[in-house]
């Protein structure tokens, strides 16, 4: 676990740690885990801090990779990853996530080709312009992040009306489900985003 | 999957559908997930609907039952299983999760033996009379999984202040995090209780 | 009144009192009200607990009886008891009323012969299935008891679509605002469910 | 009841019904009610609506004039009856229920011989100005008339430090719940205030 | 600025300054405010609080009459002066800011000539009856001030159903943004409304 | 004004106007305005489009440029420029504003000299990591933009715990009032962010 640095203090008076609870860096976790983060981390450069600090509790990390493939690397899917992201960042908008909205608002510009999409989706998910078919997920996902209580027949209605299939129906459903726990994970512990993200995509080239 | 008759209106007018997606019986399941899901049958004696619904999407189930058991049968936790119900019958009566309640709440009945514990607590998790330990408990779930947005420092003060270790935070907030993706899965699926549910742990013997 | 063993903990550390509030047993009470008590308590096997709260001041006690007889009891209503006690448990539902919930839930699920309508209606109330009839008059009570200032012609107009007659809706606007009124009280007094209600009305026989 | 005139247009295009369900002018009533319904409207100078309006139903308005004498003219209370009325129109401001509002606020300012305070009080019944006497009896109300769910033993420690005695919190939570009812007959009847309480109490010797 | 006087304590307790903030008379003012507060005070019969309080900051005073006159006395606006007042009350009423009420309460009574409208309105501006025209107007207003977020072309949409133009639409947009400063100055300030406004347009030759 | 290709639609379906009424050019406007708006033009490389959809009202643009430059230049005032921004982003992300979140947002990271600080404040200001000064002045802004009807006393103490004068309690009120004025101008006319305002700020060199 990390030592005792990664609470101190920046010279702004923040805090420049990644989470409330100990964290483990990648060659501290157990094999399956350290092999499966460090492809991510070799893909994008670096570690992101959601699996340094659910490394905290393994069994946990490994059954969060295991759901978040099986919805957001889902192979029959016919919702694209950019509209999978596009779900991610408008419930996690919602829900003021800060780690969720800035690593999954880099990947939605970069999944989009479009370095202004993540902030305007973000910043207001309920009426940024979208497309008709981009509206429609948004709109289920939104009804179910924020008011479960009340998500009935008519949210899938205005769905299927709008051309979704009840496949995906039920992706657009499970990534908000599997969001809206990975948001209070996010703020259970304070999660912090990695510097990186905050800029990936937004330059022409990224 | 299951035949046209899983969409039959009772004689009341109400339906009596397990699911609003397909479902598949356990015996249609993969081996692994048929043995698991078998298992928690011969032990109730039924086959909960939600592993029928969520398996409609195998991988989606397994991943789900991987970070059920890591939250919820986690041996080194210092929560009694007791607690870790009322964690689940205290934010689903909050979501107003008709499923998670009726069967959560049979089961916090038999762990706490105690037939009207459920029903309190569901019914208004805010002021139910609990112990100090229990309040504190539930206060943090609620906090996380009701206003996330402003989940903060003092939220944690106040579990510490009650005693609880930040293990136990975690325990606390990662079952949250869990049931809030359960019950968006329930909402989404308009998921039916099995009828045993309602009945279990409010008779003497149960 | 009740002595000082009324606010006795119990071993799991809750209090067992009736009510914030001193109690009166019914033979403590005014005559009439010692009858129309009795009465009910015959009918029951017990006192239930509003009664005694209440006692507490008999004047009150009679107008809130008089007041639930004329709404609960009348005659010439073509709204079911069922549908009456459909708009109590919906409402106190909606209002985390543990009391109503619970007692009227008992109630609730002898007059429609149903072991599961109560918790089903009383834990989501805004999405629980329901025939057309029950739905429009449950929209009906939600709208007024949840947020009066916006209640408007349209929720009339709703009512009267799924057709609901203007005496039916008064019905079930009276029926609403009288429970609006049990349940602060119930809410100020932290009123106890008498034990008995859990159990009414879930066995095949009762 | 009312011939078709009741429901004409004005030139400004507005409805000048009482109610949205037939009245009852007070010779219209049974004896006992028109009885009491004249006694107030030759105190007052005319029939307040509400009477009128409940008269569709003589036995609520009954019952609903003995609960109101019940908390409203208790003797016995050391409420003062503006403080009474304040518990009144703060919830009825809260509530935003015109007739409540309107009749209530007229009765208040004459009570507190203050032209001003009603709409004070009316308006923002959170930050209005009062004494920490009155303050401590309208934060009790307003606790307990808009987020009953959440009311709590803390509300009731409030307004014991404030010096309000038990007898004092029944009183202004029987009068909270009085027209928590109260309001939703009132919007559920769209009740017209009567044009007199608009300037009742707000001339010098009114 | 204002002597300690100001925040002297009337008998009933309460505080009767202006401001929280130091207040200046307009004779304190730079001359080109002193002229226009004054102008304002000589048609009126006094200067209103809100000068007063604005006055501690003279260039904001000066920006704010300048955006006042901008769309409350835009000689091109085919709004009435009542419209316009209507907007003002209608949201003033849902931001509770007592100071907006009761000062354009008292402008909307004269300019409507209707001695009850002010209190109809502010007291619940979402079901208060009015012609179409004035519907749509606050019905557009409110959806702009109190839930910005979910603003959108659909609030445009059913505006121009009921015949606004978009220049209409502007204005009643632009008196609706200005007093969600006003109001929320008048908050910051716990600005109190001169005694005269309260019987302002209440009677019949006002 | 724009001719009929400021409502054309982009490849990716979404519309690319400024806003949804008609807008101005710099070199369209009345000479001072032209002038202002330039000399800002120039500063930053490009006409921010709040001045060009302002500009459709003269005379409301000229109010707004004087009210924001009392607040926002003001000389006197001890609120650093980059805390001014902080009251803006944090207020703005609260509303939701698409416009305010991304032009401010360039600004603060500008005047606060960090790249990172304006996604972390607009996404969350409840929680967001800041410096006891920075969290007091942005508690007392949400207080206010967002709850104005409870804003109260309590929120001033706070304040003035933190060390906060009354100068910098107003500076603080007034930035949050006047962008609760813009976030609804932004909203009524769906006003799009400059492309520029996206990047700016975010590189080591910006």
């Amino acid at each position: 676990m990390r030592g005792p640095t990664h609470n101190r203090h920046t010279v702004a008076g923040m805090v420049d740690a990644i989470s409330r609870f100990p964290v483990r860096e990648p060659h501290e976790l157990p094999d399956d885990l350290r092999e499966r983060v460090g492809a991510i981390a070799d893909r994008s450069g670096f570690a992101p801090n959601v699996f340094l600090a659910l490394g905290h509790r393994p069994r946990e990390l490994r059954a969060f990779l295991d759901y978040h493939d099986a919805v957001m690397e889902r192979e029959d899917s016919s919702l694209t990853k950019a509209e999978r992201e596009l779900v991610v960042v408008a419930t996690s908008g919602a829900n003021s996530c800060t780690y969720c909205v800035v690593a999954h608002g880099a990947i939605l510009r970069i999944r989009a080709r479009d370095p202004r999409i993540a902030d305007r989706v973000a910043t207001n998910p309920w009426t940024v312009e979208l497309s008709d078919r981009q509206r429609a997920i948004v709109d289920l996902a939104l009804a179910l992040a924020v008011e479960p209580a009340t998500f009935s027949e008519t949210d899938l209605e205005d769905a299927r009306d709008a051309g979704l299939t009840d496949d995906e129906i039920w992706d657009v459903g499970a990534i908000t489900a599997l969001f809206a726990l990975s948001n209070r994970i996010a703020h259970l512990t304070a999660l912090r985003p990695n510097d990186e993200f905050y800029l990936m995509g937004r330059l022409p080239r990224d």
